[in-house]
């Protein structure tokens, strides 16, 4: 970070100067597709994905280090009520990601992903968005800064998840900070919240949204006043993947916030981007339709962690060697078409 | 196969006589997943998947020794010109699978599933059903009871697939003898027709509805009247997997109609069977919703040879896996909800 001006500008100045896709190696993928021995589009988004890898890695896509990078995060705002879990249950998920006995680890462990999460001071939970803002400008952009360091172990497709009680109020109110619309709009049920205590965190977003009124015309401003460490994280792991020509799958409903928030500041910054799955929380898929994203998979899922995400880069995983691996018409000595 | 009566009255025995789901298993499924580190429902489809598999394995449920069952047929009709590809392409692809060389050798190997192909009598078509019926009914049944023989493998998981030129006008035809319309209702690109070359597999579908017209009121007459060696041998594979306690999973339009074939004898008959993906050929999803099924994937896939199944394995090995290997809230020490 620089040592003059404000914390955020070296963001803008890292979204201003983002690369663009390597078009050579797009077409150069795209054409290869069509020699594999297979009627031409015949593997649907599996093509696509191939395209899209060499688009953003530049040259031949593959997936030999995919690492799924999730941040977990601690909200003041959870003394609201926001959520059905108490807040101790972060930190006691993040030692059962080390423990290797979450969804994830299984996840991970099932396509050779690696796995790594990056613990962002559960003791010192953001301030209640309802009363202030959740983070200063220089916490906030050093925290974007620390997601960009996922980037040093060079992986070559990037994961983004996350886990903090109460992030989907969080992400809720971020949405409606750059999206428009009110609480109820974008609450849903998180871990599993119903009936009055769903009102409740709709109040809650009102609330915070109604103390920061005003300032909410900046994305990055959304951001440190209504977001969450692991939120800023991964806007910056995201930005960070950009500038390294890494590829990044986004997972559900709260990563996808992430995501927004760079959208926000130009739509071209999610181009390296794909939406894993679209989760069950009501309002992912209308954050995606905002966004015109469409997500790979509809599982019905909800959890986080980069679940969603992971099983999206199983996909990826074997679209990458579908277009390594197969043979084309002229090698197998199979007849094309009439 | 008895030596007494008619070849398909072993068939017709053996939907009577399936086993139903274990009940006792599968509630012991729901059961656990509701004592797993994650919001009870969170994993959506993965969590239905867990109860599907301890349903028809019996017990916890395993996916250790997945097979991918790939059938291939050749079809008398390609003389009626419904495909893209000329019929020499369904052996040379079947080379084309033994040297590793295709798609679904390289999903195979993305998620360590075994694969095993089986060309059945690729030399002599089926006949052309706009003149005779495809298969007398000896060779139809004793075509299902060799489809039956990949359970003799001891897979824990079977994905069903095929390759056969000209296969998606058969299927076609099975669709409409089965569930009503004409070749307009059910024929799609296939392997790339557009335009006049689609409306002529279409007449050519409604030149063997017509052939047949009066016979398709039992759906063992329909699949070796209109159908082919690899559907009826998917067909037996589904019935026989029902009878061994071994989930199925089912790939596109072509497989889905050896399932439909199924269906129509005994809508329970598909109960153990999940299908792994929608198709981008046409008639598929009209299919699923006319059986009540909904796919696990929607890609834009339309390859065939198992891939959309096999794809659908990746996801249902990490739902096994979840299951098996989270802990649960007391193990971990992690807060289960207020």
């Amino acid at each position: 970070m620089s040592t003059t001006g404000l914390p955020f500008d070296d963001i803008r100045d890292l979204v201003r100067s983002m690369p663009g896709a390597d078009i050579p190696s797009a077409h150069a993928a795209r054409h290869r597709e069509q020699e594999l021995t297979k009627p031409a589009g015949s593997l649907g988004r599996l093509e696509e994905i191939s395209e899209w890898l060499a688009s953003w890695q530049g040259g031949v896509p593959h997936v030999d280090r995919p690492l799924v990078a999730v941040f977990a995060g601690n909200h003041g705002v959870t003394a609201k009520g926001v959520s059905a879990f108490p807040p101790e249950v972060t930190a006691q998920m993040v030692s059962n990601f080390a423990a290797g006995g979450a969804a994830i680890n299984q996840i991970c462990a099932s396509y050779d992903l690696s796995l790594k999460v990056y613990d962002l001071a559960l003791e010192i939970p953001t301030d209640d968005f309802t009363e202030a803002a959740a983070m200063d400008e220089k916490t906030c952009a050093a925290t974007m800064a620390f997601g960009m360091e996922v980037l040093m172990d060079k992986p070559d497709l990037l994961c983004i998840g996350e886990m903090g009680i109460g992030n989907t109020a969080v992400a809720a109110a971020i949405y409606a900070g750059l999206f428009g619309g009110s609480g109820s709009d974008w609450a849903g049920a998180g871990t599993g919240l119903a009936g009055e205590a769903l009102a409740r965190k709709a109040a809650v977003i009102d609330q915070g949204l109604a103390f920061h009124k005003g300032h909410l015309s900046d994305p990055l401003e959304v951001l440190r006043r209504l977001g969450g460490r692991e939120i800023a994280a991964m806007a910056g792991a995201i930005l960070g993947a950009r500038h390294q020509n890494v590829p990044v799958i986004v997972d559900g409903f709260v990563a996808t916030s992430a995501a927004a928030v760079l959208y926000k500041l130009d739509p071209r910054a999610l181009d390296h981007c794909l939406f894993g799955h679209v989760s069950a929380e009501r309002g992912h898929m209308k954050a995606l339709e905002a966004m015109g994203k469409v997500p790979l998979l509809a599982l019905g899922m909800r959890l986080g962690e980069g679940t969603g995400a992971a099983l999206a880069a199983g996909i990826v995983k074997a679209a990458a060697r579908c277009h390594r691996d197969m043979a084309t018409f002229a090698e197998a000595a199979v007849a094309n078409r009439d």
